[in-house]
């Protein structure tokens, strides 16, 4: 099981085995030195779709190992990336110096994009959390404002799916609220009723689910034994589900800033995985989302 | 200014006054520990309104500045405190053991509660953060599911009369959100909008407000730059405004458990403040909720 990002990259580093990935204007330094430090890692090879003239020169470029495709335009370049993914050349798509917009939009395209027809478009985040025993999963503070059933439960999967490829073979989801009630008037606490049921059906496999629940009996055993809740979760979650995208998003941003936690993420649904950060995040987040998607 | 809880605490301590707190049913040992430090720091006399058969025997509970009012029904003793509020005899309230509703409901009560007619009741936190460089104030944890425009304003105006009673003479207000961007698809970042306008003409008197703005460009000035976003409030927050009850929940508890931040809150739009904590929040969060209402 891995429970840290030290392990996770030593993981995919012994599996001796290079992914191809593809960068989409990857010029600016954080994004460069995450990918020069996979390369050197020795489990990634990387085309640089970008343009070229930009490319910031930071050290271990020049490597057998980095190609540059020079495409001066943004929109041509995250084409081009999205191609080479579609076509089998590349297994894992990555953001570089663009908007986000743009480079969702040639992965969204119904011909020449990555997303298959019925599929959701959602994003899984890891935090390394200094106080929290292990890697802690959540979604969604990237792509999905406001969830409909749907669209939760195809969170879910994503977010479980990841969870296994950890190693992790039963993980405790909670689904989160203000508190530990559902409220009739709030409609993701009803949809999580409904998740629940699914759940007792078997839909999400060897899994934990409790809900509502909210932070402190999600993360804090000592909480739930001081509330005098059930719950299986018990305070020792593998994965956060979030009520909406602004709840997720100040959470992990908080936690990088006031906690020293480190994150990684990757988008899913798609038909490889997609790297798609802040130009904000730092080079270690994007090099352990590279390793997270090379898993 | 007080920029620290301990500055906080030996601010009113200073001032020489006791406040009167009548506390429902504060039989609980978090509770009662809170009271005594703030009596003995010398800021408040208390009145402990309950079931004074399961008051747990905490040391320092014999002093002239406690009083025991025996009232073994939970429901009458939460009225019996509201009815001290609003007939003079205390200046704040304080919930015990009891569950928020049982408290919520005498407060609200229209004949013999204490929120006036057309008040909004909110709740203002604070938080002491050791990777922030001051105090952090946010709204609403507590009570507001998702707030209109009118009671985002209200909860605006308590935001900054708390911050100003810490001395805080212009309080930067980022109004949270997953991104800078407004989407005419999301109704809170259209307030924001509206609140913006208010503010320009002056609604909110001497204070620096920016709307929509992410959790790091709201309290890392090198996000900012790495961005390049142009924001008065520029990383540098005194108050956070959420979404919704169930961002500022996960994002308080969050800090709590993983950041190693201390808490303080009360409500307002009452009366009198009223400090209304869950049962497994910290003596040491009450003691400062108490030192915050007495300010």
């Amino acid at each position: 099981m891995i429970t840290s990002f030290k392990a996770l990259s030593d993981s995919v580093a012994n599996a001796g085995k290079r992914k191809i990935l593809v960068a989409a204007n990857a010029t600016d330094e954080h994004t460069l030195l995450s990918i020069v430090r996979a390369v050197k890692a020795g489990f990634v090879e990387a085309f640089l779709v970008g343009n070229a003239a930009e490319i910031e020169p930071v050290e271990g470029l020049k490597s057998e190992f980095i190609h540059i495709i020079d495409v001066a335009d943004k929109t041509a370049a995250a084409e081009k990336a999205v191609a080479m993914v579609r076509g089998g050349e590349a297994d894992i798509l990555m953001k570089g110096l663009m908007n986000t917009d743009v480079l969702l939009k040639a992965v969204l395209n119904k011909e020449r994009g990555i997303l298959q027809a019925g599929n959701v478009l959602s994003h899984v985040g890891v935090l390394e959390i200094p106080k929290y025993h292990k890697l802690l999963f959540f979604t969604d503070a990237a792509v999905i404002p406001s969830p409909t059933l749907e669209q939760r439960t195809a969170q879910i999967k994503y977010a479980v799916r990841a969870a296994k490829s950890f190693g992790i073979a039963q993980p405790k989801i909670a689904l989160l609220h203000a508190s530990e009630k559902p409220s009739p008037k709030i409609q993701y606490t009803q949809d999580y009723l409904a998740i629940l049921e699914m759940h007792r059906s078997g839909e999400f496999g060897d899994v934990v689910i409790d809900a509502p629940l909210d932070m402190s009996l999600s993360i804090d055993p000592e909480s739930v034994e001081i509330k005098g809740v059930a719950t299986p979760v018990n305070g020792d979650a593998d994965i956060l589900v979030f009520p909406n995208i602004e709840s997720a998003n100040c959470f992990y941003k908080a936690m990088t800033h006031f906690a020293e936690a480190k994150m990684a993420g990757i988008l899913q649904g798609t038909d490889k995985p997609v790297i798609l950060m802040s130009r904000s995040e730092t080079a270690e987040s994007k090099f352990y989302s590279i390793a997270m998607a090379c898993l």
